[in-house]
């Protein structure tokens, strides 16, 4: 199970959920907001599930949902009263290819599209499963998760004295670690398994997947990443890198994603992809 | 159960949700907009579970997370970007009383709510219950319900040629009456019966909801509506009124509460609560 072939699934998946939908423009846009992109988490569902034994068609609604709550964070956060960018992904945002209104609907009509398919029938045969991938990702997407992180990073642009490790360490751990923390255990989920056994291992990818993030925005290449980089700089704003040096910040993003993969150790060869994810975490160039 | 009862209830109840989150910022602008209204949604709901024997606490979930979802769209809908309206229940909206990016989270974040109380298990002791819920708050919200009826309604103030009355049904349907026929359907669901015996209630209801809607737009009272009202004649727009007349849209609107009423029939008088709701529907001035 690679990230390509995840990728291909997810893809798959969200086009035959939006081919269900009216002929519209909004249909239209949301199609564009989720055509691109890593599919990260969307693998990070696939791999645990494959993992644990779950078959690969049952991890395809938590997969898409995933990327449909990523997708709608995107398309809101590029928004001009939020980081105002004008390019996601090599491609121009929502709000520029269409308008702001259409944006802001696009994020809310994938928000409901995420819950729809975490919930729908076709998600996993015991209802107490779906319920539980609805309230979990409900948590980790709302005001106590991805949007309040999303909250304090837009109040930390704003703010006069930067933000130290321990704060950007939290504000993280909720604006990216919440929805990578559930992709990561959604498997266990849907598995039927304690998803807390894999609380380590998601903790830990989701701070390295964040500091390589800041890392990236630093010595990365804007074309290869598809979007504007060297924001973080110009803003003035904390960052792993500003905090750690640039040395510091791989050596953490290493160490954690040691320690991602030391807590895989009791699943044995099973759980290789889930080790090749953490690897391609800090190895990955966008 | 009259309206102010269940106002009451689920006020109480996003109190103590909210209660529940990090004391930020945003909890607070998220609690302000869910802070006032009419709370009818969340009355159909608690009023249609008690008419089935539904406890009335078993109601509240399901009332509490239709209010979330309305509140959110309300927010949303009042941005610059959309209706760009600066007073709702007579009081400034969440962008003028913080800022446009707040408006956009604390609508994302109520969303969430939505379904986080929604999927929880204090709504129903039955999985099969909460995620049958979530499912179908997801579609009446999402890209083919609510979300698409506000973006056919921007895209009518835009259009050169005013919509016909079919059209405006239709857009209705799903911009007000998706939300509204969730919350009529909701009691059945939790009793475990046949959400569709009141199927026919729910469309009324939300016709007449929103003729009416477009009749006090005309000849309501802006303070007592607590929002900006003549908006639709301003814009050009078609609505009920300049499509059938003041008297005309009238009459259409109580013919359909009739339609409403006489759809409880079966009921007998354990459905007068949501008679009693039929005729508030157009009886309101505000």
């Amino acid at each position: 199970m690679s990230l390509d072939d995840s990728a291909a699934r997810v893809a798959a998946t969200l086009e035959d959920a939006l081919d269900g939908f009216p002929d519209t423009d909004l249909t239209a846009a949301m199609r564009y907001a989720v055509s691109r992109g890593k599919r990260l988490r969307a693998h990070l569902v696939i791999a645990g599930a494959t993992m644990l034994d779950v078959p690969k068609d049952r991890a395809d609604g938590a997969a898409a949902a995933i990327e449909a709550m990523h997708a709608y964070s995107l398309v809101h956060d590029d928004l001009p009263a939020m980081d105002d960018d004008d390019l996601r992904r090599g491609q121009p945002t929502v709000h520029v290819k269409w308008d702001e209104a259409t944006a802001i609907l696009v994020g809310d009509a994938l928000q409901s599209l995420a819950f729809e398919l975490v919930s729908g029938p076709v998600t996993h045969p015991d209802p107490t499963v779906r319920a539980e991938l609805a309230l979990t990702l409900a948590r980790a997407s709302g005001g106590a998760g991805m949007v309040l992180g999303q909250a304090e990073d837009i109040a930390a642009e704003m703010a006069l004295i930067p933000l130290n490790l321990d704060q950007i360490t939290g504000l993280q751990a909720r604006k990216t670690g919440a929805l990578i923390g559930w992709a990561a255990m959604a498997g266990a989920r849907l598995a039927g398994e304690d998803p807390a056994r894999l609380g380590r291992y998601a903790t830990a990818l989701g701070l390295a997947f964040q500091i390589t993030d800041d890392i990236l925005d630093v010595i990365g290449d804007a074309t290869r990443a598809g979007k504007r980089l060297r924001k973080d700089a110009e803003a003035g704003k904390a960052t792993f890198v500003s905090l750690l040096g640039l040395d510091g910040a791989k050596s953490r993003a290493e160490a954690l994603v040691a320690d991602a993969i030391a807590a895989l150790e009791p699943y044995g060869p099973r759980a290789d992809a889930l080790r090749d994810t953490a690897r391609f975490v800090i190895a990955r160039d966008a």
